[in-house]
């Protein structure tokens, strides 16, 4: 019974934490195996089996949910992380939908490609299989507790949950949930554990026991997922900032560019994929800074212009500096800078940007695809707002997370970022 | 001219190590973005320059090896280190006719794939990119340094290749054709980098520039691999141990059982895809374990047998411990175990293996696919010697390793390892 473990270690300090580290990836690593051969029927079962087992215990979450809000409260802690903190009745009909949903979703376990016969006699192809145990790191929001678990079981994996301390009994009232899900499904319960401690030593351990873990996806600030790195001996699946361009091409079309430069940055500030600079054609500035100026002004966005930018847009505008280039703003801040065409703007995005989602508005053929080429990015667009990039958009069905990455796994990251593939080969007896 | 400063490394040992790899990782990266936009034509142009470059300087290229040979001689190398250190006529032609192989390869990158419509309207797709920067570390066998080159030219990586000391000057020579294939085509001389130093904090720079490194291959020992994973803030490919199996299951056909067990083991005993644990259902251990150890014995191959393997063969047969399921002999040496069917099986290769190979012998489709989908290894096949876990034989035209790791690339590494996808979305000024 690993929980009666877990729950001890609430009341506890003198448990040693390395040894509690140890026997969640112990019971994750046995409990993986048992989920890699899952079938979809049992699988599906523990998803819906969690959202029944939420739906049961609704006031235990939300009882749990009130003691978390009341110490945030008396702790002071600022009125966006209080919001973030809270299940309302809509957030728990949300994430019951999202396990329906997941449950809904294409097995990815199992499924065989490529199987090609070579000249030795032999058949090659490759199947998909899950990565094994996932270390989910994570801050303040309760209901990404319910979207990692039920990625991760759809997808065979076991996982470890780490989430902010804020969050610690609502995570708690919903990792029972998970765990009851599972069992009534037949699968291990330890397929899904919590980490009951709050204690930091708990992250940096599970970084270094590279044995039990296969990769590591946090989710929250640049500080955590920078001592994450600094510390991981496991791989990190690691999304670092998003600094998200729109370039206006000199063949863009006037009210195309008018809008998406509008609406990447506007439609919502503290989102990793929010405009945080805007690149301009030089041919194009004299027509199109003006009405932008005036747009952004009414919507209330500071800007930061390069010097042809405030030439053109006057004095008022801040000027920039490289740290500008750099920023993430996450609020209503623009850098805009005017480039002297394509080649500058791929040079602007592939030096200063962050590698996650940058856009061209452009009808020039040649302009489109050497953009989409050559920008190093996880989504790179065409004529398309900047906050379309999201696992639910992209058809993903989830994501556990957006990867700035380049190795495994690039962009939104859905079931199909949780697994790899391995060799089968099937022949009849051929030797070398 | 990055090649100057690589002579000088070579004449002084006071230049700063430091300062000298994130020199060659500034001009690397800088090189990638060439790459990554390089034509198929450029890039094959290189490959074909080199070839031509190794023919041209054919003499130099023997004097240099000549020079490592006498170099090795003097310092009493062991017989099979000098053999993989000798560049001789045969070799040198088979570098070349590889070079043209991966010119004829399909170019991986710019392939499009998945492109389909959302709801929305934007079109979502993948695009294959180069991986950037690769840092690739290998011991004694000279001719690396071109299969590891070819490969990163095609997939439009940057490279940084770091030899054996032993190699040193024949390297330095194959290394000088490299660039000279890639000045001839336009490309970058920079693209491809020998580190000009056998110092080991050069591999330990490299391992901690993560800004300019995408990934790094090793290619050596287990002593350099765990050194490099402990120092890495890159993403290592790494490969382990070789700890293969074959496991004869109830329904195994008796002649194929027989002849992929000595065919797995002996072919040939120091590559990382020889068997190094057989597994016997005990329903057939009595009938096929003594002509099996007939054959063994003739061929010279020691066994270390479980309590009954030896109750069937004799005292005669070392008692195993739990160190020879744990063991890559890489020699003519075998671990044998009896166990009570598919289940055991499973659970033994799970336990003991290294995810590399593993073979059933089975007439029984149950049994082939619960041993496919369970056993958690980077190659798993039925019925085929385990011999066959190698990129060429799988249809991949070249590997740069075979990875044990099951993020990004797992089993054989071609040019598909070497690379990522991005996602490419496609619009008419959607906005959200």
């Amino acid at each position: 019974m690993p929980s009666v473990i877990l729950r001890t270690m609430n009341d506890s300090q003198n448990i040693d934490i390395r040894e509690y580290m140890r026997a969640l990836g112990t019971d994750a690593r046995n409990a993986s195996r048992v989920m890699g051969a899952a079938s979809t029927k049992s699988k599906n079962n523990a998803l819906l089996g969690i959202a029944r087992a939420i739906r049961e215990d609704i006031d235990a979450v939300m009882a749990a949910n009130e003691r978390d809000l009341e110490r945030g409260r008396a702790n002071d802690i600022d009125a966006p992380l209080l919001d973030r903190l809270e299940l309302t009745p809509a957030r728990v009909d949300t994430m019951i939908e999202g396990l329906h949903q997941v449950a809904a979703l294409q097995d990815p376990i199992g499924e065989v490609t490529d199987l090609a016969y070579r000249p030795s006699g032999i058949q090659v192809g490759k199947m998909r299989v899950p990565l094994g145990v996932i270390g989910f790191i994570y801050e303040s929001r309760p209901n990404v507790t319910i979207e990692g678990a039920s990625l991760c079981i759809k997808s065979g994996n076991a996982l470890i949950l780490r989430g902010g301390s804020e969050a610690f009994h609502s995570n708690r009232a919903l990792a029972d949930c998970v765990q009851k899900g599972l069992a009534a499904a037949g699968l291990p319960a330890t397929a899904v554990q919590l980490v009951n401690t709050t204690d930091r030593q708990a992250v940096s351990e599970m970084a270094r026991m590279d044995e039990f873990m296969d990769v590591i996806v946090p989710r929250g600030g640049r500080g955590l997922i920078e001592r994450i790195m600094q510390e991981s001996r496991v791989t990190v699946i690691k999304h670092l900032d998003g600094i998200c361009h729109v370039y206006i091409d000199d063949a863009a079309e006037r009210d195309m560019a008018l809008d998406l430069a509008m609406n990447a940055k506007t439609q919502r500030y503290a989102v990793c994929n929010a405009m945080e600079t805007l690149l301009v054609a030089e041919s194009r500035a004299e027509e199109l800074l003006p009405e932008l100026g005036k747009r952004y002004e009414a919507a209330g966005v500071e800007l930061r212009g390069c010097d042809r930018t405030r030439a053109i847009l006057g004095e008022s505008v801040c000027a920039a500096t490289e740290d500008d280039w750099r920023a993430e703003y996450l609020g209503p801040t623009l850098a805009v800078r005017v480039v002297g065409g394509l080649d500058e703007a791929i040079e602007h995005i592939n030096t200063f940007g962050s590698q996650h989602t940058d856009t061209i508005v452009t009808t020039n053929y040649d302009a489109s695809w050497r953009f989409q080429r050559e920008v190093d990015s996880s989504s790179v667009m065409v004529n398309v707002s900047t906050r379309f990039s999201d696992g639910f958009e992209y058809g993903l069905g989830a994501e556990i997370g957006i990867s700035t990455d380049k190795i495994h796994a690039r962009g939104p990251v859905g079931l199909e970022g949780l697994t790899s593939q391995k060799f089968v080969v099937h022949g009849d007896g051929q030797l070398r």
